[in-house]
């Protein structure tokens, strides 16, 4: 793998985790040619790291940015970072506890943003959706816009939609999910998608659905981490990167 | 492929065909990271075979425990088994015709277990399914779990559920699956996803399925037994673990 | 690849062609683990060839066999044939126009196989589908089968509903699938499971569908021969064949 | 790669794209045997390119034709051009403003052409769909029609369905998407197929649908050119056609 460059301050750990979560969600098409993942810096939690603005499946340690508390780039790196970077910055100035974020426009949540249906736990992989999730309408902070979250006032209107949520849906967009860690944010970006198809199917079968009660998603809060996937994604991830540089 | 502990009570066909069984789930997105397979050992009935904690498309001959009555490790092996291994231990000690278990979250499957939509053979190749599939509540005998079976206790319930059925379907969670054979377990498990899809869409279509009758399940029980598409997917399989070896 | 047995009465490019089909189908997930594709003898026109009883991704040139109008082996040929041979004999037998079948249990046909839902044409390249396809209820000559076509007399029921049609349902089991050339038993085949998905959808969307109307239909049938498609669908599958022998 | 024919007017790098264009569709099941892309010639603004009647997925600079405006090869090649040439070379007529014409039928779209349900912008990927796109009902010009945009006529009467609109669906067949540049046209091809399955899906949730407002469309025009995602694509797909040389 390419080495990130000396000036990023977090631990070679995370950088290699990052680059294996971006590259996680391209395998499992939570992002395809956009979308992208940070996490808050190990070294320097008012900083995050993100990659440049590059597709998610080719992004190496090389490409990953350091950027501050007003998501711009805080190592005087001059690449061009994603347009969308205030989603994360703004998230981690308001949410202490996230350490990682993932903005994604998974298919079957898409369907879930633009109707006024809402997103249930019915399945113990994806728990954390719990009695629901906010659902950002950008149209309440700016009228006539391209939908893109483009500057801090729009990342701090969406960060104030999340509140204490896990993840928020972006109405004709996708959404932003967080993460304790990066294997949460990673995880419950793909379990996202799948519940998404899953409630979809069984409203379709039946209007009566049983959703996982409040005692369940509490119980399961701790255990949905998804640390026994990590590995196995992680290897994947990182095999293909290492493929691509010989 | 790497050699199983020299102490596990099963022949060596038994050891293939299960590091075979968890990577042709996984080939079939019947598991993904999740999940697993177990076989009752044919040298020792009373105790049975599965991997150590690891995900299903990794696991080799080396990572196989051997687990007793009790459902815990029975030749001093001290790794870390699968927290959900009593679904396995349990209903082996209830059905002595069982040899061998799946347990998955395979998706089409999971939006029949929230509805009250009752699994019925539509398909000759998932005729096992017959007239319905019972499903586990665990909040009968468990109020405010995370969903999984971890313990005897909640096994044993399962078990019950179970009865004499082929499979039972888990609220909020997925299925178990048996077999008189491996190959029955895994093919089952296999044409229970592609069957839920199926269900789901013949409802879309009718309110009017035409389902197969009592007798022709019947009929079709000695002959789906997936034994034709056993050396097709096993030789996939094996090649995918060979290749990681070398 | 692997020579075809030198009793087999059937040019080399026909031989070619069935092997290319078998994986063709394989490949675009018409077929899995089971079903089949022939082709009646280009050099004796009462015979036809097709595998013996083989997973059709696996089906080399040495495979074929030769099968003569009671569908059984007609050059002393020992091996085991597919069970449902007699769907292929007796359609050879009464439609003198066919020159290849497939058998297969392709997935979003099955869902119309068992309601009273019409597959109709509704996108040019499934035009052969026309005002519809016949659905064989095997229950008519049959109560309590195991839904297999085993033997001449369920074959001939089969055929007898097959009529003059290009194709037909086979309920809660498949279809089977004819062309005037083996070309066009794959490629309607493959299109016949995708217009299948897309009259689902349509259907969901719409009561009220705009079908290909019955001129339409027939100014369709001499174009849509898959003609372009074959070598590349050939190619692939000619490819992966030989990749296996080396 | 193979040398584009020294007769075609085009610069190299527009060769490129359109090689990567075919493939790129081809890879996301957009096109599979069928289908085609073209781009209006670099050099010669009345000429456009576009492959000689062939698999999208096996397309190389070799392949490519240079056709007039009467959509016949405009440079003595004496190859056979695909049938429904006209469809290009007929919006290429009418729309100065169009530089690349892409043809589909890609799966989910054509349930839309087939009901009176219209396409609506639901997504920001896919913004260029805003209030609607026509549907293009070639009984109007041609009674029992093979669906076949074969000539010169039935191209004027497509290109006039299609008006001012970037894309046009096409009644049981599939639909034509057009864009200021190669980018656009395979961009949008992608994104309209991604749309419509998105959209099914919302529909099947609920009747009331928030789809973009008419700011929202306008705002996204702009910044919906794929350019993000062309540098990743192009490199797969140009990896694809040099591997098959070597």
């Amino acid at each position: 793998m390419k080495k990130a460059s000396s000036r990023i301050t977090a631990s070679r750990a995370l950088v290699e985790d990052l680059v294996a979560g971006s590259r996680i969600l391209a395998m499992h098409e939570v992002l395809d040619a956009y979308g992208h993942v940070s996490a808050r810096s190990d070294k320097r939690p008012d900083h995050f790291i993100m990659s440049r603005s590059r597709a998610p499946a080719l992004v190496t340690a090389a490409d990953l940015m350091e950027l501050g508390p007003d998501s711009e780039p805080a190592t005087g790196d001059k690449r061009k970072g994603f347009i969308e970077r205030y989603i994360h910055g703004e998230v981690y100035r308001t949410r202490p506890d996230v350490m990682a974020v993932v903005h994604n426009h998974s298919p079957s949540v898409i369907p879930f943003s633009v109707t006024g249906v809402k997103m249930r736990a019915l399945f113990h992989m994806a728990s954390f959706i719990g009695e629901g999730l906010p659902n950002f309408e950008i149209r309440k902070v700016k009228k006539g816009s391209d939908l893109l979250v483009r500057d801090a006032r729009l990342g701090k209107a969406l960060a104030k939609t999340l509140g204490k949520s896990p993840a928020t849906l972006m109405r004709g967009h996708g959404s932003a999910v967080t993460g304790e860690d990066l294997q949460r944010a990673v995880g419950r970006s793909i379990y996202l998608e799948m519940s998404a198809r899953m409630q979809m199917q069984a409203l379709l079968l039946s209007a009566k659905v049983t959703y996982l009660d409040a005692a369940e998603v509490k119980a399961s809060a701790p255990v949905q981490d998804y640390k026994r996937a990590w590995p196995l994604w992680r290897e994947k991830a990182l095999a293909q990167a290492r493929g691509e540089r010989t």
